[in-house]
């Protein structure tokens, strides 16, 4: 596995009833839920852990989320999100994500998220694992 | 008050888009929230505080919901949410539910649900506040 | 693939950290969300389709919830939904819900809800495909 | 009421247990539940109606959400959710919104979202009602 490997992930996920609404079409909170799945996973896969985001009450939190709605998807659709690591600034990760449709190729979302790392007793950012700077910067070079 | 008014809630609630499916109508899953609005505005009037439940780790817990679903709700409809504690059998607290439609008087959601006070660092239910026993026998007696 | 097999499923699913709450496991109305998830994939494998439900206006719709939380899931675990058609009684089809954590073999939820196929148009339910009534009939043999 | 009153909203919500998520505090997701019905109400204040948009299935649909998550929210606490149209562009209408915490005055959340009024059977984004350019340039004159 590559540095840039190790900071992407693509899931999929079939469109449910609970994920729309009465437009006929996927409902805009519905997405920011399979962008989370994705982004959870490539957490994991970055080599954070649930354990220790609990034992250390640091936990990755939203500070932003940027997402443009540009075609809608349908009740039992199939689709693919794509999600990486694409930049470290400061306290901030920031995260590229795409939803698409598989059967028309088409781009339904584009979103990019910015999250700190943030002890909720305190409230503080904390500084970022030197572990996820040294991947957002090998990956920044290519 | 008397006994019997503490022991009861009645809440309203705006149907939103986010609530319903593309059936068209409210989501079976989304009565529930509206149901655990109800029922925690409940505890609260029972003498329940959210900070006594993350001090002390014991939450309320649902061990068991039973639902009926008669007549459905629309996108906009203002429905009408009942709720009152109605028995104490060992650790459990049984409280029964109504969501009506004002508009057309017609019961849409009759529902049941138990709830138990559980640690839920050990996982252990504990003994129910006797204020919360006597509550429910005062009202049971009538 | 037999009969039985057939009106079977069994899907998998991490917990997320928006399927939990601040009591720190799995919210009980997250695992409704679960037995839907396994509840659409049995039914497109017992033959309906999406696609059908939205041309005729005819929806699979929840009738009735009977639901026993056991024991909590936490987040990042790996969990099992089992569901099986087991019942058609007049226009309603019963169907049986576990949820198991294989780690430690535990059974966390238990579940039965009745679902009728309803014209939301009209409100009024239809009665059950032949196809359905057989495969039930087929299983309930056994 | 002067145009500048009508084209603002605002509402209350005391955030529940499935507002909030493991790490102790309100999950960004439900943020975005809080908006919508701020941005719901609006909408009805400003003359649209859940009937008419269901009969033309031209809805208003979020094409674009920015959102700051800049203090968090517990459980039990009451928010209040400001919003107002701020600007119209072409199809889209951009409101923006905040989230205040009045118990100690804090400003948790600062969003800004475009909507546009779509056909949902065709997809395509409609010209807006004269009637909201009309308030949105009220508005901006002042």
């Amino acid at each position: 596995m590559t540095a840039d490997d190790s900071v992407k992930i693509s899931t999929e996920v079939m469109v449910m009833f609970y994920d729309t609404d009465s437009g006929g079409v996927v409902h805009n909170i519905a997405y920011l839920r399979f962008i989370e799945t994705a982004r959870t996973l490539l957490a994991l896969k970055m080599g954070m852990t649930f354990e220790e985001w609990h034992s250390t009450h640091v936990f990755p939190v939203v500070v932003r989320t940027e997402i443009d709605y540009r075609k809608p998807a349908l009740p039992g659709e199939k689709l693919i999100v794509n999600g990486r690591l694409s930049e470290v600034t400061g306290v901030r990760m920031w995260f590229d994500f795409e939803i698409l449709r598989p059967s028309d190729q088409s781009v339904l979302i584009t979103c990019r998220q910015a999250l700190a790392m943030v002890n909720t007793s305190s409230g503080k950012p904390q500084r970022l694992p030197k572990e996820i700077v040294a991947l957002a910067e090998a990956c920044s070079h290519k």
